[in-house]
């Protein structure tokens, strides 16, 4: 589907798909901002309310950011694939950064109280996903950005790259949800039960992360939404691939 | 791909990934099991150990039947449509009812103890998952089995009815590692961090659970992989389409 002047025209519905994701994934953002905020006494780097930095950066990094990193494609649709390819590995390297930050705040913070590390099915999920998601990173730079894999080698890691990068951010949500409940756990015990507002917050924004993953897995998996290839990249595609099958329009 | 007797061939390495996810899943099962029996004092329907029915149904039932059920197009490539569609309908019938047996076992044993009911992110996942898991089973069936439905509004649901049934596939494994995370935190407490035996064992059962969840989801999103359309449900296909557009031949 091209329009008269020859640029692709973007699903009806997929905007309002897109703007709905965006307004869940702020408001788990805020939520957790909420709930760090009036129950958990704010944030800051020093002292017991070092560990208020992780929840949020992990949220800000590893949910937000990479949620969006993965939609790039979706939502550019008109740029060149270079601008949005570059889009797409700056979006994930904030990410990273800002999950960084997160992750050295809840070991610092450990240090300082002399807690043990990594015991829980929450930071063996964590650790996983996070050494997953700079595996991702490392390879699909050497693969997509990086001048050199050939045009054939990136068509063929194409579909585990997407693949691994959905399964990264759903493991990522799904770890995010595990810290949550850990958190309202060790702090409310038995009046967990008693619908504490600490805990129905809680509840409402596990119920924020799951809703935003899945509502990036519905956009990222419908077919017809798929970024269509340009005209001039087909050409090239078709060029390179017939004659040359040694470098990429990509890379150029 | 069809052989020359005019059979569709099995992609080479699809039987070695179902065979690994069957393996993941019923160690997960297996492994379930073992922590009930060693840790929790088995499993009764009456008294203390009826909670334990809890989660070996949930497992069984929602996560390992479940993903049998999603894998059976992949899996029975020669059979009719309509033999796998009944497999697939039954093996998601079996799942649903030893959910509910799990279901019920947890209810009654809250109702006994006197215990809230519904209050953790847990039980708010796991209603969810049950309530989408039913509603998607019977639009499933009066769409794809219960004859009446036309060609075209089946091919209109199909790509919704496989996203909500990897989604609600999903969120039943998320929910179950939220389970288990409650169970281990509920009993062992600070302990958990001394890293317990029943700790480990409750993490690696939810990297079990979570590698199974993923290695389905490669199976089902693997397009190569998908199950071909037989000759003669092609040309009916067709048929149906080009000429009447009211009926399907999965309905005869």
């Amino acid at each position: 589907m091209e329009s008269p002047a020859g640029v692709a025209a973007t699903p009806r519905a997929l905007p309002y798909y897109v703007a709905f994701s965006q307004l869940l994934g702020l408001t788990a953002v805020a939520t957790t901002g909420a709930w760090l905020g009036l129950y958990r006494g704010g944030i800051a780097w020093e002292g017991a309310l070092q560990f208020n930095v992780h929840p949020l950066c992990m949220v800000i990094g590893l949910i937000f950011l990479q949620g969006a990193a993965l939609l790039v494609y979706r939502v550019f649709r008109n740029e060149t694939k270079r601008t949005t390819k570059v889009l797409h590995g700056l979006l994930h390297v904030f990410a990273f950064i800002i999950a960084l930050v997160g992750l050295v705040a809840v070991f610092d913070y450990h240090r300082g109280k002399g807690y043990a590390d990594l015991y829980s099915l929450h930071s063996w999920c964590g650790i996983l996903t996070f050494v997953l998601y700079f595996v991702q990173w490392l390879v699909g730079f050497s693969f997509f950005l990086f001048p050199g894999a050939s045009f054939s080698l990136r068509s063929r890691y194409r579909p585990q790259h997407i693949f691994f990068g959905a399964t990264i951010f759903l493991l990522a949500v799904g770890t995010a949800l595990l810290g949550l409940k850990e958190a309202l756990l060790f702090k409310l015990g038995a009046k967990y039960s008693t619908f504490e507002p600490e805990g129905v917050l809680g509840n409402v924004l596990g119920l924020l992360l799951a809703g935003f993953g899945v509502t990036v897995l519905y956009i990222l998996t419908r077919t017809d939404w798929k970024r269509p290839p340009q005209a001039e990249e087909q050409a090239l595609s078709m060029d390179f691939k017939t004659l040359t099958e040694g470098d990429s329009p990509g890379s150029q």
